[in-house]
This record gives structure tokens, sequence and C-alpha cells, in this order.
């Protein structure tokens, strides 16, 4: 793809003036009232699951700075207490959120703001997670592309089109809607527990066409155990759902959840949507946060 | 207070046992699908408020290990994604959710175990914020004690009682009910906000007797702009929150919430009832997790 | 001054290529194994005397992210060990060894390297505080300026010249020669023993033309109670210390060494030349390394 | 061997008491003025080596907590800076020297401090790295123990006697004298050299008779290739170099060095002693510092 071809999907998705020109929270502004209302009411089992990663502390080749976590000795000087510390990379292998200033198409991000105005040695000025603070609470509702293509995984060059999901659409008997939290399954997990190593670099992924998508249904939340096609197939546009979804859109993407359970979950109810909850740490200047994003059914 | 009054509060208040021997869940197996649903049903204005601290990059006497928050040079060696790391103390300032196994009477934890078979270099053995992994979903009541008592804060040595909370239950006009995350305000912030320096360390607290409350009720969540009494009183019971309510009655105690924009939510809304929501980040053997706790009206 | 006046003086002061287009040691090349014979030799009363600052783990305004020093639960999990772990900003306020690639001017670093070349996201590609691994053993010169020039300390918006050095060496009675480590005092921890907070920002500090001096006389290390004159003066060249000494000249620099000790011992001794020796941890990429430098007499 | 055995052991070799009761030097203060000056002398061909590892970003079975190295975004918001910052773990693989105040047998620690007295939340109140802050400065005297004994490198269950030192000193023509830093090489960086992994848990190292030995030598320094027999071989004494030597005789144990650079220049000048420096950050309170230790010939 040219540059002058990526800078027009940039501008075709953009919501760029939509809520302001002062708006930082990008596609979190369609989780309105209503929507969060419909979803609380999707909560019928009353029962809650974890679609978050364990802070892992394991280096391999995906999370080359693992985390430390180091036991305290007496918590405050308190014989009687246990403390401890961590020390997270955010954009790791670690379940996070991503804020919308955390990536850029040729120096431009979200809203109209450039990278070098908004990027400092202190923290994002603007569209940092920060803006995030009061949290996720929408619909989430499964997109099982494994499942419509009737496949255990998706192939690791399989670039996942508009095509799919609206299959995935149609196998789950619902249509994503303003404001929803769409949880793309390519079968990642699953391909990672049948190889030795559990880990998968090169995977298949959204490409623009599914990026666009995701701008006309205007979804909120985008979840999967996939991003971008890995490694960048398109030099011209090396990774979409960031640089179109998050930069032009306002996106707003939950990186690394892990989808095992809530899969089960979903077959154990016979649902496909449920209510998602997330809530970034509240980091000043920070692009983005480990968070554990909770399903409740 | 004697050793032996400790251990018999300790004992009082018990719930090893009550969910089995394996149990590491404490209070939060009192949050039901029942639970959940009715928590769930209070969503009506379709408002998320955070209760949560931002991560606190200022040393001062109650933050002495502040946090680090990093902006790293390209993300990936990507020129167009910015990130960052955190450093983070978790027993700190910054708002946490406690493990079961952060603290103990006399070596004694949750669930009859006990500090040194629990408490290892590599982390809790059990009774780790991980075993509350599936997060915190229920009613949230504010108990407002400060105004239950017509002051716009606490004294500094002003123990809470039960006849305060019971105040602040027919000044909200509701009952805790098994289950609930009680919110209990004692004008803290506002307290700060009178000061020079926003730092206080001594304030008001609960002492043993709400703690017995707390326990008497079900409570399953305690939260709170206090939590014991500071400094300690007693020195034969420093901490009965932490050492009777979690080591005892195994408590989920959301530490350092921040209470301004809840209280100035529930006045415009008319409410001292919602949903909340807190997922710990899920740090295997970890004593607690920063963490941001939702209101959601 | 303007930016070609600044590119002159870089031009003019520059080692490139003078030890071949792959050095990396800058003017550590001129401690040569004679230069370090004669320092050895300058051991008569055989005592050291540190000239390194303790970790400063408190938080104020030249220290804005104060080292984070935690103690371990049980090293290894030994109960009869005891371990701890630090987390240092190395361009902070702790002694340090700057790395030839720590600073640019215009993107023109030590020898003939850019800075868009050689910083990565992975660390310094060369020019790293690891080429300097073997350490410095050379003979320490205290040039005293305050003491020289008659006063406690220097005023703050004193720019150390050319005549300042040279007076202080007359002060001393020696002469700065190739391969030196020279000490230059301006009093200033004095002034900051008389102030409240012992923290100052603004201060003396190197000119163009004392860094001009130091490339003519072919020290090979600079070290003081001063860098430049801070805040900047010129904003054509702010830093001439760093941007001219180290990028053109590739000096090395021991920024923020303490003097009170090594001024006590000198004068003790009679004495003001000594062996120096330091040696930086060999952070492979490095952009420098906390350090503790020793004088030996 | 039994606990009593271990406390005669521990009471045969201390040096309690014998440089005062307030002392936190141990054995660095064998190193007077006299063996300085005589150490200074020792700088023959002018040239310094480094003994110290590189700072290990690799997690490996004996590195399971990696230093973190991470490049910051322009180092104090300046565009023509690039800093960075370390995060160490001060007992795994990278060269360190310990701390007196490290290890305990038997809750007994240097010059009659206990453990539980000296080890706090804050740091050690004795016997810390602190106490060492002028470093080390004497003469370092190679003990190859693989050279005499005529093979590539020790058995992974040789325990290091008496008389293998003894043939070290014959082997080499040196006696190793009050004060000195005894170099004990085993051969393990070449066994690990013929490894896949180049990561050796199981080694040779010294037993109770060979710390006899150095205590019986006023040996002021040590350093080596190995340091116990791991894993310990004996329940009632695990670690008598650290148990006994750090902890009876307060000697100076600096841990990781790499000798193979040692080696070859040792041999390229046909020497066996040398001038080392090594000299610790100043971490107050600190269980030990990474040092990068040097040879100067």
């Amino acid at each position: 793809m040219s540059r002058a071809e990526a800078a027009e999907a940039f501008a075709r998705c953009s919501n760029a003036g939509r809520w302001g020109a002062e708006d930082e929270l990008g596609t979190l502004n369609l989780i309105t009232p209503d929507v969060r209302r419909r979803a609380a009411a999707l909560v019928v089992e009353g029962v809650s699951v974890s679609l978050g990663s364990d802070i892992d502390t394991v280096q391999r080749p995906l999370n080359p700075r693992p985390a430390w976590h180091v036991m305290h000795l007496n918590e405050g000087g308190l014989p009687y207490a246990t403390g401890d510390s961590v020390h997270v990379d955010i954009h790791g292998v670690d379940t996070h959120l991503d804020a919308l200033g955390h990536v850029y198409l040729d120096g431009q991000g979200y809203n109209g703001r450039r990278q070098n105005e908004v990027v400092t040695h202190d923290g994002l000025r603007a569209n940092s997670i920060h803006a995030m603070r009061h949290g996720i609470f929408t619909r989430g509702v499964l997109l099982d592309v494994a499942a419509a293509l009737a496949v255990p995984w998706l192939d690791e060059d399989h670039v996942v089109t508009r095509a799919d999901l609206e299959a995935a659409e149609r196998h789950a008997g619902v249509t994503a809607e303003a404001g929803d939290a769409v949880v793309v399954h390519t079968g990642l997990e699953r391909r990672a527990g049948e190889r030795d190593t559990g880990e998968i670099v090169a995977r298949a992924g959204l490409g623009l066409e599914a990026v666009s998508w995701l701008y006309d249904r205007d979804v909120a939340v985008f979840a999967g155990d996939c991003v971008d096609r890995l490694p960048p197939s398109d030099s011209g546009l090396e990774l979409p759902l960031h640089q179109i979804g998050i930069a032009a859109t306002g996106l707003a993407l939950l990186d690394w959840p892990r989808l095992t359970d809530l899969l089960r979950a979903l077959e154990r109810y016979g649902r496909s949507t449920f209510l998602l909850t997330a809530a970034p740490l509240r980091i000043p200047g920070g692009t983005g946060s480990p968070v554990n994003p909770i399903a409740t059914f």
C-alpha cells in the first residue's frame, strides 16, 4: 500500500472532530447511558469470568522484558504484614488497554493531534490512558471467526476480512452494534496449546478491511486473540488495527485478552453476548495500562 | 487489649472453614449469582464513575516509594508507537485491593493458614490476589458516617463504631446486606483539601466493634476513605480491620479509594447504592493489586 | 550563539577520526600505559576516599525519579540470607559516568556517529558505556577555582573560563596534562550546605571557552561539582560541556561526584593530585552508569 | 555437620571484636596503607582489565529476575540527550560485592550482630555495603586450582580444600598474604563454554577447610569463578564461604567475577599478581552492590 493510500484509509476511518476538538475518549463515547443500561441487563446467570492474563514473569520472544514481582521484607516494617511491588512493561504480553496516543500514522494521531506535540518525556500530553479512567462498561459480542470458518484456528497468514466478521456474526446470530465490544476469536490459544513453546509470533490478524468494518459499525472496543496480522505483511501500513483503528477511529483496543475461559462460559450458557467491564489504572500521561477485563453473564 | 482478647476477637469473627478448607476467596463467596444480578439491576442512569486514584509519582510521608512511570524510546523499536512501563509499590497510596494473605494476627491468617507457611520469597502460596482474579461485582452502599454525625469530617482520633455505621445506614435509608460492598465516608478528602500538604497521617478509622459489625452483616467488600484508625491506638491489636477483618473474616479490602467523585454522583442522582466493579491484576502469588474500582449508576 | 558558531566550535574541539573510525573510547585513549604507571606512583599515603554520592531515594527538583531500594524477603528463599534490588535513573543526581553516546549537537555525536543511527530502543549501537568497561585509572588533579578566586563558592551565574582554570592550576602549582582527570571545584557543596533545601538548581558551570581548554590540554576525564552553567544561558549551545565536550571531544564526564571528602583529604596531605579510579557497570548499550569514583593518595 | 559443629567453626573463624565493637568493615581492615602502597607498585605494564560481567538481561535458571535496561524518551526532555534506567537484582548473576550483613549462621552475623536486629524493611542497620564505600584497593593473587591440578576444570562435586589452595600457591610461586584479594580459578567459564546452555548450576566450590584457610591467612577479599560448592552438600552448613567467611570472618566477597580476560592478561604478562580495585555503589542499608572490579597490571 502506498503512503497516499494509507492516508486515505486514515481519513476514511477518522473520527477526528466527531466528539469535539477536545475529545480524548474516542469510540468510548459510543458507550452511552443507554448502551450501559442494556449491557447491565445481560447479567442473567450472575457469573463473572476474567479475560485477563497472569502477569508474566517468564522471558520469551514476545516478552523480552518480563515483569518483576518482588516480595518485600515486612510491609511498612510491620512483622504481621507482607507486601510486594510490580514492575510492568505496559505493551508487553500482559493483557492491557491501549491509550489512543499509543500509536500514529505518519505522525498523525487521534483527533488531529500530532505525535511530536503529544508524546513527551513526561508522558502523553493528550490521548493518554487517563482519559479512559471511568472504564469500559458495555456489551461484549463474541465473533468466533474460527468457528464460523469451521477450523480449529486460523492459519498464520490469514488476514481477517469484513466477510469473516460477518460470517461470525451470522454464526453467533448477533449483529455488532454501536458501542459494542467486539471479541474476535481466531483460535490462537488453542493453536499455542499444540505447540511446545506456547509462543506464536506469526499469527492471523485484522486487515484494513476489517478495521474499516469496525469503524462502519461504530464498534467501541476491540478485543481478540489477535490484533493485526503479524509480522506485518504490508510495509505501507504495517499495523492497520493500531495505526488506523486507534489513531484514526479512536478505537479502544484491549490487547492480549485471554479467551479460553470466556469461550467455555459462553458455550456453557449458550450465549454469545455478555457484559464486559474493564478499568485501566489511572496513569497520568500513560500510553496504556495493564487491565483485567471481566465478562459477566 | 491483651493478646488473648485479640485472639478471641479473631475467633469470633473468623470465617475459617465456612467455605471449605481450600477456600481462598473469603467474603467474595458472599457475592452469589443472585447478588450479582441484583447489583446489575442498579444500573439506571447508565453512568460510570471511577473510585481510583491517579498512580502517584510524588514522594510524601505516606508515599515513601513513589511509582515510576517511564516513557520508552519507540515502543518495540517502531517509530510510530510510544510505550512506557510502571513500577508500583502495591500497598502504597494508590488505590489497591488487598489479598487475604497480606496480613496476620500472631502468625494466623485467613482460613487457618499460617504466615510462615504461606509467605515465601516467590509470593504467597495461598490467599494471594490471584484468587480474586474474577473480580468484584456487587452492590455498593455508601455509609456516610460524617454526614450521619453532621460533621464535615471525623476528628482524627475518632474510632468508628457499630453505632456510627448504623446511624449512617439510617441516614442513607439502606441496610447493608450479605455480599454488599460497604463504602464508609469519614470526610478525609475534604479534610485533606483544607490542609496545605494534602497529606493526613493521623486519621479516623474503624475499631474492632465496627469490624465485628462487618462480619455480623456478612459484608463482602470494605472500601472507604478510612481503614483502621491511624496511628494505631491499641498496641495489642494495631489494625483490627486488617488483622481481624482480612485475616479472620477473609474480608476483601479496597484500600485508598477516592470518594469525592462518587459522593458527587450519588448526590446528583439522589442515590446511596450502585453497582461496584473492580478487578485486580492477576499477579500470581501477589499480596494485592493496584485497581481502579468503578461505580456504575 | 548561532547554530553555525556552535557547529564551528564542535569542529574545532572534535577528536573524530583521531583514534580511528571505529573508536568508541574517546579521550580515555589518552590514558596510556605510561599515564597509568605514573598515576599509580601517586599512591603515597595509601589511603582511599570515595567521590561517590549515596544512592538517593529522596525526591527533589533535581531528583524527580528517586531510586528505589527494596529489601527482599529471604534472598533466594534462604532464611539466613537477605537481599535487595535497586532501580536507578542513570542521569539523575547519583554520581555517574556518561557514555559518549549520551548527548549530541544537531544530531552529531562522537566520532562522526549520528544520533538517529546510534540511539535505539534497545540501547546505543555505539559509544555506549560498555566501551568504557575497563574503567578509568589516571591522575586526578584538583583545580580549585573557588580557592583560586578566593571565594567560598562561585556565584550562580559565573561561567568558568580558561583563565579561571589556569588560575586554579597556578593556585595548585600543577599543570593539567594529557590523560589527566581534572576535578573542578566551585564550592557547590559548601553553598548547598548553607541552604535550607540543600538543593541548588541555578549554578556556576563551564562555558565553551573552558571546554575548549579541556580539549587543548588533552584532558581525559572531567569531574567537578559543576558541569555546564545551569540553567543554560545560551540557547544556541545549551550545554557546551555535554554537547561539545562529550559529543565532539569524546570526553569522559564523571557527573555529580561529591568533593567534600576529597578536599579534606587533599588538604590533610598537602596534595593536589591523586590516583583516580572509576569503573562503570557493564551495561550493554547503556548511556551511562552509576559509579563510585575513588581517589587514592 | 551438626549445628554445634557449625557454631564451633563460626567461633573459630570469627573476627568479632578484632577491630572494635563498632566495626563494619571486616577484613577490609586488613587493607592497610602499606598494603595499598605495595599494591600500587604492582602497576608495571600500565594496563587495566575488567573482571565484571555484562549486566544480564537474559532469563535463565540462575538469573530468574533478569535486569531491566530501559531507554528513555529524551533524557530530561532534551531532544539532544538520551538516557536510561536500570533495575537490578543485586544478588543475581551480575558481578557484585556482598555486604557483611548479607548472610547469617543461626541468626548470627558479623561482629556479634544478630540478623533480627540488623535486617529491616528499610535496609540493614549495620554491616551494609555502605560501610565499604571507600572501595577495595589491594593486591590480587590468582590461585589457579584447575591449573595446579592439571585439569581444564574442576568436577562439579569437587570441594576445594586447603591443599588445593596451597597447590595453587606453589603453582603460582606466590604466597597469599594479609590483605590480599584471592582470586580462585576452577575453570567454570571454560566448562560453561563447552555446554550448550552456558549455564552451570552444579559446580565446584569452597568447603569449610578452604574458608578456614582464608581466615588463617588474613585474606581480605575473596573472588573466584566459584563460591560455595553448589548445590549445598552439607545441610548442617550449606554455604560455608557465605555463612562462615562473610558472617564470622567478615570477609569481603566479590561474587560472580568473570576471569577469562584476567587469565589471558596474566598469561600474557607472565604474572600471577596485580592491583585489584573495586568500589560498590553507595547504597545506604544495601546488602550488596553491583560492581565492576578492575585488575591493573
